[in-house]
């Protein structure tokens, strides 16, 4: 297993920080790798914006109930970014544009790009002996966060991303089995699989150093999926330009 | 700069391959790294189908306009899933979780996962000599698609990638310059910087080797946009019971 692999099967989210700033150098090579991942295209349809500013870092940690998301990391908000296209456009080309850059097909090619180049980033980020933790729940109140960063039409954020230098060492979370996850020439449905699975979730959860609990993998995506949630964040993509037809 | 740094740094697309199968040790690593990505809540919310069979493969390289996707390389189509939370519901938890999981944070989770999973698979198989190439034009006709892998509701295909030992070695494609993609604390209009970019991809063009042609970023965007591009996602994706509300 060469050193690239160990660094992919090693990873956890880290979400406990010690107090060493990330370097510009080190930031640098962070965006050139997330830049290096494809893209769909040739669209780089997104932004990363880098929160300094201890105010809005501050506002942040509270929308995404992330205390860490204030402290010594550093934070990143990946953005899908479609405003581009239309920086040099003409009054008619605009308006020409708009159907066509507003489908729910590019709103999935800005998604995926935007994700393709933070897992890069994450990836490099790891091997710096940096680690990493998505935030996701900037989604909690994304139309706050789409102010915060003065995005323009065709600009939303996505996620963000928490980096620094590790100050604990967490699990490793199970993941579903190769055959829960992979099928060759077409989809299995897998019951049975996700019933071991939920046994070794179980063992897992009870045997957990901190927070042990009894629980298993469906019961956590039952629960999650029978309350709504975060289902204003239609009414934002659409209203800044995506995703309307 | 540590050798994950040059390895992501050195990605490029690879369309042709070596008569080489990518082997079911290779395929199982690179399947454990798109595992170890980070994933949403635990959701895990994407499957990946493995292409082997000859009929399908070829329908698959017409579909997408990419003859090479029917060769020598593996084809992986990753699928944004969020079938397995309901495998395991009654009748009455299912109507329940509906509404919820069919909205847009929902749909953007699995991309976003699938995303993630994928350049992990992508870095891993670029770690060990192979050369992979994202396939997007799976979504030329994502309903066939969805037909030919046999997907139930709550799944759809996002992209495939083609994966094997290259058989050429591709110009890399000059990027966005990090002044046009990362910004500090608020969004920043770039147009200068675009202007800069359409000058180096002019002298890119003209100098390529093969494929030389007069063309600019920003014109390459405009021709996309001015005409209409699947447009039938949207209704795929809403009858499979994604971004419906």
């Amino acid at each position: 297993m060469n050193s690239i692999i160990q660094s992919l099967l090693n990873h956890r989210s880290i979400r406990q920080f010690k107090d060493i700033p990330v370097t510009e150098e080190q930031l640098d090579t962070i965006i050139k790798a997330a830049q290096s991942a494809s893209t769909s295209s040739y669209m780089m349809a997104y932004s990363i914006i880098g929160i300094t500013d201890q105010q809005k870092k501050t506002e942040l940690a509270e929308i995404t109930n992330q205390p860490y998301v204030k402290d010594n990391g550093h934070l990143l908000i990946y953005c899908a970014d479609l405003h581009r296209p239309a920086v040099k456009a003409s009054k008619e080309e605009y308006k020409e544009m708009l159907p066509n850059l507003e489908n729910s097909e590019h709103f999935l090619v800005s998604a995926i790009d935007a994700a393709l180049a933070a897992q890069n980033a994450a990836v490099a980020a790891e091997s710096m002996g940096l680690g990493i933790c998505f935030i996701g729940s900037i989604r909690n109140n994304i139309e706050r966060v789409d102010e915060i960063l003065g995005l323009p039409d065709h600009v939303i954020p996505l996620f963000g991303m928490v980096l620094g230098t590790p100050d604990h060492s967490p699990d490793q979370k199970p993941r579903l089995p190769k055959r829960a996850i992979y099928f060759e020439n077409e989809y299995q449905e897998h019951e049975q699989e996700l019933d071991a699975f939920d046994e070794q979730i179980l063992a897992y959860y009870q045997s957990r150093t901190s927070n042990s609990r009894n629980d298993t993998w469906t019961d956590q995506m039952r629960r999650r999926f029978t309350h709504p949630m975060r289902m204003d964040v239609t009414d934002l993509v659409q209203k800044k330009g995506f995703n309307k037809r």
